[in-house]
């Protein structure tokens, strides 16, 4: 029994049973303990950012830790950005790194790094095991890290004699229940369920109430106070589709909010931070709301929303009022479109066709406006986005996402230029034998780039612009990608087309990609 | 006038060129000013680490510093893994990174991180921008960071505002020349001469010695010694072929760098720190040279290899030796093989084929050993190193090399596994229309981790272990990677075939792919 065979009986004792993995050199004893726990499955990323990019999207739709595992210093350099969109969306990820040995980390070797430092800039929790005795009850605290405050990034980085040396007994140690989320004060309670009865109220929500029974909950609570419900444009699950809460997504511009809060008199937040502009602009404030608003921070992200909501209804008196079927969205599944291709059309031909329960994976950047809202009145599903906007988290996400549901349809909306950063998650599609669609939208550029160059005031970019916003030339062929990693695909030049792939797709089991210009 | 401009201009009036850009909405300003300035060529990389990758070639290769331009947080994090080849490369690099703007940092944005933090894990400078008027000066100060120590990674964080706010006058800084490199003491040059002297010592070289004249130098202190030379399993670059230093690299296993120095008495230490594993292992020390052997560290690779080296063949009497032919590498050029796949066949074939002056970018991993000593005898060429072992290096490497050497060919030797992570570097080849060869050593796992498996003592790896080494199932199709980023490739099945499609992409210009299962 050495301390890598201590660490994996650890996760197994606490159920943490995948692990998305990028191993090195430096992980070898560790890789040795899992190959005799089958019973953890092991599923392998060609690139670090496809690990932690799943691990997020497994936690998203499992709410369920899975471990990462990563090589030192670089190695997890790369996973760096889509632990950004995970600790953005509140995703407990477990990273288990493969360090030097204890005795080894003195000298300047070509890995050499300071992997805690880098571990310390992203994670909430990063801990270096110093000897082999301790791996497992550190195993367990990154366990408890991982699932406190509603899902945290926890590192554990594990010098490779920590792994190798041998422990007397075996040694599993289990992770403590996490601490209760926090509530809010009573005060706090009543003080937004009168700001809420002011006309024009806002209750901004995120988390669990998007996507389970607490929507009914916030419901009441808007049918009683008349109050807006929205959420952020990028939380990270939305549940949609028949069914689903009546929420209004902000807008990605801070022009847009600012214009649609104008006459806001009060924002509550629940489960949820201040709202702010995803980036500044010259002239422009960083927060929407107008000067008079008073905004109540009633719940952060890390506190329980969920009893939030149901005291909040309790002291509005609509705990249990009756709802009606036009409170909740209703089916309304749009014509499937034919001719020429747009934006639109192909919302409304992937809400016909989207099957119930299916989860979409939302990277379309700058043609998601025009997209997402045809598909509000599709069959019930889960909707991911983007939430700490570093693009490359589309299929990794999906992988996780298909990981964690086997038996649910993986949709992954991808632009072309974001699907460059991550695209060796296809192939572990292809391993897995994934149920993942991938649409493609291939506009050829990073047109939002292109957006905000014009907001900038050039509108007609030269050489260095074109160079650096346009991905043509060559332009990228999606489907000999996809190939090229195991996966099948077709390439639809009208919606007859697509809508033919698309409800084959739908229909089909495993990984399928289509590529669309648009 | 803007900071941005000024930027732009400070990077121009101190020699910077070349732009290696992944650039996002919060470095609009700045893309606006290079778009107005087309002498500073911006080369779009469709993934962060190819944008630091390539600097890190550019600057091996023409000793010039290339700047990155790279997004907030997340984009420095996927830049990371490359960075770190490039530091311990000895690599200037100058990293651009725009932020959100000082009074929008505050707000918890979906991109908001702590860019600094992550850079001061990897850079040996960083300075975030205060205000615009500070730009120039930040900039030229960041420049000559690159440049100091005979190379250093420098980030300038560059928030919004600092980029769009105007400033009064054209500002321009001029970069200060960087300090001179710091010599030894002459009794550290009178002790290496003596320990040279002693039979079988061993003089260990990294940095120009191995590329430049500085050569000569080296052979003369050897033949007149009977020292031993020897370079780094990874040097940044080596001069090989006809002409170049008969220097031996070390291994990469420290088992065998034990065996070679087991009676070595002394070991002097000329532009690198002092060696060790590459890895630990249970029962093996970290350093290589036995219990009795000095290790006199002369210069370190932040020093002044070259005038020590001269100040050594002063000291030994050694200046103005005269060499025989015999004394560097001569020509010795293969017959191109037949038949069956090997890797010795194929060094031997790309040893016939190569031209003058080729750029070798060697990431081929477990396939080098067997494959590089049968080139030593080509025609004069350049061979670059992973030199951080962060892998994923090669197809970056090999852009910056080619956009530095207009006129060389650069011949990229890419381990299938490693070459995954940064794939995308094929289409900024196809975009800049590059004149690199790249040749995928297809064997279809991390063949690196197999051997290292077994070397802890798993010779029958179940599940997981296959499950995490093995890269087939479904095998990837390179011809059809390289396709869909616009590069054109071929599969070969035997020598024959090899050594036709390797012969014409030597003849021919602009990038191809070749992959070879081996």
């Amino acid at each position: 029994m050495n301390g890598a065979d201590t660490l994996v009986k650890t996760l197994l004792g606490n159920g943490v049973t995948v692990c998305f993995a990028n191993p090195g050199t430096s992980e070898m004893h560790f890789v040795a303990a899992l190959d005799q726990h089958p019973e953890l499955r092991c599923i392998l990323c060609l690139f670090e950012g496809g690990a932690s990019g799943a691990a997020d999207g497994y936690f998203r739709m499992s709410r369920r830790v899975a471990s990462t595992l990563l090589h030192l210093a670089p190695g997890f350099g790369n996973a760096f950005a889509n632990l950004h969109n995970a600790r953005k969306a509140g995703s407990g990820v477990l990273n288990i790194v493969g360090d030097h040995a204890t005795w080894h980390q003195p000298y300047e070797t070509p890995l050499r790094g300071d992997t805690a430092a880098i571990s310390a800039t992203i994670s909430h929790w990063t801990r270096m095991v110093r000897c082999a005795a301790d791996v497992a009850q550190d195993g367990a605290d990154a366990i408890a890290a991982a699932r406190s405050n509603a899902g945290q990034i926890a590192t554990l980085i594990l010098p490779a004699d920590t792994a190798w040396d041998t422990v007397p007994t075996v040694a599993t140690a289990i992770s403590p229940p996490p601490e209760p989320l926090r509530h809010p004060d009573p005060e706090q309670i009543a003080a937004a369920a009168t700001a809420l009865r002011l006309p024009g109220a806002m209750l901004l929500l995120d988390g669990p109430v998007l996507w389970t029974d607490l929507r009914l909950v916030a419901a009441r609570i808007a049918k009683v106070t008349g109050c807006q419900l929205v959420c952020p444009c990028f939380a990270a699950r939305i549940g949609r589709g028949q069914g689903a809460l009546r929420v209004r997504r902000m807008a990605f511009r801070i022009a847009d909010n600012i214009r649609a809060m104008a006459d806001v008199p009060a924002l509550v937040l629940c489960g949820t931070d201040r709202p702010a502009g995803f980036f500044a602009y010259p002239g422009l404030p960083s927060v929407p709301e107008p000067a008079g608003c008073a905004v109540l921070n009633l719940c952060g992200p890390d506190m329980d929303s969920g009893w939030t909501l149901q005291a909040l209804a309790q002291a509005l008196g609509c705990a249990d009022l009756a709802l009606d079927a036009a409170d909740l969205q209703p089916l309304a599944l749009p014509p499937v479109p034919g001719g020429p291709v747009t934006l639109p059309k192909l919302g409304q031909a992937m809400a016909a066709l989207l099957p119930q329960d299916a989860i979409v994976v939302d990277e379309m950047i700058s043609s998601g406006p025009a997209v997402a809202p045809e598909m509000l009145g599709a069959r019930a599903h889960d909707w991911l986005n983007i939430s700490g906007g570093s693009i490359g988290y589309g299929l990794p996400c999906a992988v996780g996402a298909a990981v964690a549901c086997p038996g649910r349809k993986v949709l992954a909306l991808q632009a072309d230029g974001s699907g460059m950063y991550t695209l060796q998650s296809l192939w572990t599609m292809a391993r897995e034998r994934l149920d993942v669609t991938v649409v493609i939208f291939a506009n050829r550029g990073y047109q939002i780039l292109r957006h905000e160059m014009a907001a900038v005031g050039v509108t007609d970019p030269g050489q260095n612009a074109r160079a650096m916003f346009d991905i043509s030339g060559p332009d990228l062929d999606w489907v000999a990608l996809a190939q090229g990693h195991g996966v099948d695909g077709v390439r639809v030049a009208d919606m007859d087309q697509f809508a033919a792939a698309f409800g084959g797709a739908m229909q089909a089991k495993g990984p399928f990609l289509i590529e669309v210009n648009c």
